[in-house]
């Protein structure tokens, strides 16, 4: 659903963040998952996040309301667990249609209320305001021990790339019923060097990894776990293309350092049922987002990159 | 600008509020100005607060820019200033028509970025999305000391009631131009016991602090301070309704105990320029606003009540 930011908006919001105001108590302010300040407690530094949920942008209209409460406290409980964060309190501003009946409301909470409650994270306040379509606003508080958030910045060259879950198609209904990974992304905080939730897809979730990191990356197409959703589109664009592109997957993309990866698989399939697939590695060639194909060609990856691949799949 | 909430509105509401989790980390939940929460730094309690900014119910289509930056961060300053509160960091969810130009996005900026600086509210994320109208929701984080933010519920039988600056009117240029009262509230900790912003009109205002303190108010009409603005207005209403019903003027109103009011009163003037009228005190009757008009009439004042006066004072 959700539509990509073109390069005007890109170009402003990059305008806008370096006139942001720096100070010693922000570890970390806009161009992550969430920002991290820290407060007179030094133990602990505070994550703050906010995402939008929109009629026609995040969900369809005729969206159960359930279903759109509970993403949009779910977009900033990933974004939390992608800093591995531990979720604290939320507020919620609705914006609501005059004629949308006020079960509609009630439908809304029921929808976000057992997510927010199954991770720990209250809701404490929010406002509600009259307007054509529906939207949330969430605004999420959450907390790391102190100088543990898992930025995007960290990735290293030769360190290796992984992906919770499997990857593309969300639009047929993950993009509303995901789990955001929050016992994973904690539990990374002793594993990971830079780590993003999978919101704009994967090629582009990894372009902020590397960009912020300084660094490139190489993935291996045959080792992308496509979701049965991507390879059940039929589109025309290829189950590949959708595990690239494809946003809302809400999954964790991070890196590990080589020499800790046999352990740190060891140690993932002993706490976990959730699939974790080694999908690349990080390079040398900053800004470099490559692909190998099953045949062993390399290509180099682009936004629109995603075309070529699909000709190609076609063609197999 | 502001429309009213109406009654299926307030009563959705009220219901969400009851279905909100209760948590020992919550000193306040939804219900006042901030949600009032503590993390494990016992000396400071964190103040949480959000407020919608939407073309069409809080500024007209054709307001600057500046003024609309302006506003939105300064509403959610207001709700700080109202408990006493010092400002921390503050994340913007802009949404934005696709026509708008880019420009309109930093002149958004530029009206915002001053007021949060001068506060020491620091700007530290947000995002952008494409909407009809143009839309900010702010999210406002502050401090307070620990078990000090000054709540709506603390107003007892005796004590006086309090409004700075003036009232009315607003809506000829103040809800745009506002300042918010920091300075003031953060210094009224040491003699509020209940404390809210004016936003959506003085009477209302007052039956927010009386309907949480379990208590009622009587407000003497003649000490009210009309602004010039709400004098000037000629549509039939009358100044005195204007200041009693009118929205956005973003003052404080406050309550002081009886034996401290001629202490507070030479405190007050020895410490700020702004004007700080008494216009009232609380009473026993819990629930019932009253008011006393010029010739010592006590009539009930209803949120239709304005007509009333309005049609009063055009027989004077």
């Amino acid at each position: 659903m959700k539509k990509r930011k073109d390069n005007g908006e890109l170009a402003a919001i990059r305008r806008i963040l370096a006139r942001l105001p720096e100070r010693a108590d922000i570890r970390r302010g806009a161009g992550d998952d969430c920002a991290v300040v820290r407060g007179a407690d030094r133990r602990w530094d505070w994550l703050l996040t906010s995402d939008p949920v929109i009629e026609g942008v995040h969900f369809a209209a005729g969206t159960p309301r359930a279903a759109v409460g509970r993403k949009a406290v779910g977009r900033i409980l990933s974004d939390l667990a992608a800093m591995g964060g531990e979720p604290q309190w939320a507020l919620l501003d609705v914006v609501a249609p005059p004629a949308m009946p006020v079960a509609h409301l009630d439908a809304l909470y029921d929808g976000l209320l057992p997510l927010a409650n199954r991770f720990g994270m209250a809701v404490v306040g929010g406002d509600l305001a009259s307007g054509q379509r529906l939207e949330v606003h969430a605004f999420g508080v959450g907390r790391v021990p102190a100088g543990r958030a898992v930025l995007r910045s960290g990735a290293r060259p030769g360190q290796g790339v992984y992906v919770t879950g499997s990857l593309g198609g969300s639009v047929r209904g993950k993009h509303l019923r995901f789990v955001p990974r929050l016992r994973e992304g904690a539990w990374l905080r002793d594993w990971a060097t830079a780590m993003i939730d999978v919101s704009d897809g994967l090629a582009s979730d990894l372009r902020h990894i590397i960009e912020e990191s300084g660094v490139g990356a190489r993935i291996d197409l045959p080792r992308l776990p496509v979701s049965r959703a991507a390879a059940a589109l039929r589109d025309g664009r290829g189950p590949l293309a959708h595990a690239l592109h494809d946003g809302e997957d809400f999954e964790l993309l991070f890196t590990i350092p080589a020499a800790r990866e046999p352990a740190f698989a060891a140690a993932w399939r002993r706490t976990f049922k959730l699939r974790c697939s080694r999908i690349g590695s990080v390079t040398r060639r900053a800004g470099v987002l490559e692909c190998v194909d099953p045949s062993g060609r390399v290509s180099r990856l682009t936004d629109t990159g995603y075309q070529h691949f699909a000709a190609k799949e076609k063609n197999r």
